[in-house]
């Protein structure tokens, strides 16, 4: 029943992303003794324009 | 006041997310007695590559 | 498959929470065709000192 | 380390968005005393047909 | 319209509480010209077990 | 920057949410070659009472 959310800079290969949900389903799996098919995980990509740390955007660097 | 948000996998007609914003606006309202005029929804699509279930995506299916 | 949170102020009853996620599975099923069984929701209570309305929190109206 | 969310419909320009993104990190710093480089700023934009209020998009309107 | 929401360590004041949504509510306002009633902020405190950077928790540090 | 959160029901022990942390910082390192350093992660618990599927809280199970 974990949902896992992962919000990152767009820009990830395909291959990345399935690599992405495939480990840390794993890892979610072991750390709290859940089993996988009770695992959810939403990948939510963000754009350079709409991510800043330290008022800066990424667009900005 | 009460803000509802839903994410689902992108696909769903125009229709479906007229259909689905007032019904649940009327289900939240009924059920904690709530004005309806105070009830937000916001819909959050999902690309079939961002959304894993069991470490698999519903891309790879 | 849909994930459905909630946010509202604290304070509603647990037999309102009880009718609130019986009648929004509803609503979504209906509305989008998908199984009752994919819907999962999630109710997120605020307090009244973290929530706030043209800056003003509902603490201090 | 304060993460800031910000939803809200599309169509702001660029420099609005440049502006939100300083102003705000500005403020959430001096208001609880956090560097400025600890404070992360996400813009979710919201297309019209996915917001509504009182059971009715924006889209509708 | 803007809904923010504010992710941070417990531990904060009232007052710097109040200060918060009442700056960060100015700031939304000015930079992207909504009506300060139309912008809702929500904050939600975490606590130092629940939030980590590189792998180690703030309780661990 | 990759910002992971993971909600679960409570009732894991520190040990748990000390190797979940430390697991699924991993996991997202290697699977999109980020640096640990950039990866935040935030745990959020949700009571029996307020996470439901099918339209049955976990607390009526």
């Amino acid at each position: 029943m974990p949902i896992v959310t992962i919000k990152m800079l767009e820009g990830r290969t395909d291959e990345q992303k399935h690599q992405l949900v495939k480990s840390v389903t794993d890892a979610v799996s072991e750390s709290v003794n859940a089993p996988k098919e009770n695992i959810s995980i939403i990948i939510e990509e963000m754009k350079k324009e709409h991510y800043a740390v330290g008022g800066v955007r990424k667009s900005e660097v």
